[in-house]
C-alpha cells in the first residue's frame, strides 16, 4: 500500500550520479511511519508509551537506480504483527513509470525504554492488526 | 580479516542513544574500500579502469548496539569473487570487548561507465583471488 | 516565502534527543529546489544547461532545537541573483506554532560542467529575478 | 593545529563528483572531538559530567573541492573558551598538497542535561585554556 512519498535530494546522490543504496534505509522509514500514522497513531507515540522498534535485520534489493530529483511512491505492508517482533516489507517505485526500484523488509524487535525485550500492548497489537487487514483489502 | 577502524561520531546517533543502523552501511563501504587497499590497489583505480561495482542486494544484521565515541573494529572477507559479481561479508566487532555488534553482506554487481553489465579484467580476477586467499590465511 | 514542508525522521536526530545540525543543510537544498520549481524550472534542468551551483559559502543559525516527527515550513528568498553568484536566504519554521527554528544563506558560485566559472544565461537571470519579484510581493 | 584525518567515502559524494558540502559539518565534529581527546578529555566525558555544547551557529567557506577517496588533515583551534559559550575554528587540508579546501566555524552554548543555559566548571575551563596556549605554541 503507497502510504507517502519523497523526492531524491543532491545530497542523496552520489558520484555514480544515481541516488546512493544508504537513502532506501530512509525511505524505509518514511514508509514505516507513514503506514502507522494512517492508522491514527505514530511512531513517537509508541514511544511515549514505552515501546521502541529498533531495527534487528534488513534487507534491500535494488532493481533500477533512482535518480535526483524523482519522485518515489512509499509503499509498505506490515508482514508481521507482534507481540515480541514485527516485520515490514517495503516497495519503492517511481512515481511516473511505476517501476519497481527498490525493494526489502526490516525487523523491529519490541524494548521498552530501558532497551530490553518486551511485548506489545493489546491496544497496540489491535491496531496492528487492524492495518494489516487493510493492507490486505488494498488493490 | 579486519581491515580498518572506525569512530562513531555524534551524527551518527539517534534519539535513542546508540548509532543509527543506517550507519553500518558507512562502515561496510570502509570496511570493502580497506580490503581492496590491502592488497594495493583501490575502489577510485577500479572506477577509473572503467569497472564499476554499484550495490545489488544487501543484508544487515544488528547484534549489539554500537554507542557514541566507541571504535569498532572493521572486518570484511570476499565472499565471492567476479568475474560479473562481488560478493563481501563483514563483520562489525567492539574495539575492546571484540563482541559482534554488526554483520552483514553487500552483493555488487560489475558494471562499466555506461552502467551495463561488463566482466572484471583478468588482472582485476587475480587481484581479488589473491585477496581470497588472504583472507583465508587470516585467523 | 514558505515553498515547501518536511517532517523529521527518526534518522535525523542525535543522541540529544533533538534534531541534528547538519539536518538542516539538507532543508536549505530542499527549500531552493522547490523555490526555483515553483517558477517553473528546476535544478535538474539548469544542470542539464551546462550551470551548475555548488555551494561555496554558508551560514546557519539554529534558534530552538526541531524535534522528531514534527513538520517544518521551509521558507526560501532569494538575496542575490547572479549573473555569477546566486544567494539564498532560509527560514524553517515549525509549522503549528510557527517559531523559528533555524534561519541561514547558502552563496553559490556558478560554474559549468567543467567546474568553471561561467555565467548564468539571459533567460535564467530573467527567470530569478522574476522570482525574486515575486519574493517581494508575498506577505 | 592538526589533531585527526579523515578519508572522503563514496557515500560523501554527490553527483557534482566532489564530495558534499554537508560533509563539512562530519570533519568538524570529528576535529573538535579529538581537539579535546589530545587533552585527555572527551565530549562523552563532558556529557555524562552533565556539559552539553549544542551548535547555536556555524559558517562553512568552500575554497576547493575535497574529491572521493582523499585523505583531509583535520585542523582545529579553539577561539573562545566558555564560560557560557565556545566557539571552534576548523581547516580541512589536501593531506598531500596541504591545500585549503574547507574553512569554517562553530559556535557552542553551554547547556545541562535538562537543555538549559549553564556554566562550564572550573576544572573544564582550566583544560580549554590550557587546550588553547597549545594551540598558539604549535606551528
Amino acid at each position: 500500500m503507497v502510504v507517502s512519498t519523497a523526492r531524491a535530494l543532491y545530497a542523496d546522490t552520489d558520484q555514480m550520479g544515481i541516488v546512493n543504496h544508504a537513502v532506501a534505509l530512509r525511505w524505509f522509514e518514511q514508509a514505516r511511519a507513514e503506514w502507522l500514522r494512517r492508522l491514527g497513531h505514530s511512531y513517537l507515540q509508541m514511544e511515549s508509551e514505552g515501546m521502541l522498534l529498533p531495527v534487528y535485520e534488513l534487507q534491500v534489493r535494488y532493481h533500477k537506480p533512482a535518480r535526483y530529483d524523482e519522485v518515489v511512491l512509499l509503499d509498505a505492508v506490515l508482514q508481521k504483527a507482534g507481540p515480541v517482533r514485527v516485520i515490514f516489507d517495503y516497495k519503492i517505485l517511481h512515481s511516473e513509470t511505476k517501476e519497481l526500484l527498490i525493494s526489502g523488509s526490516t525487523l523491529h524487535a519490541v524494548v521498552g525504554r530501558n532497551g530490553r525485550p518486551r511485548r506489545l500492548t493489546e491496544p497496540m497489537m489491535a491496531l496492528l492488526t487492524r492495518g494489516q487487514q487493510s493492507d490486505a483489502e488494498s488493490p
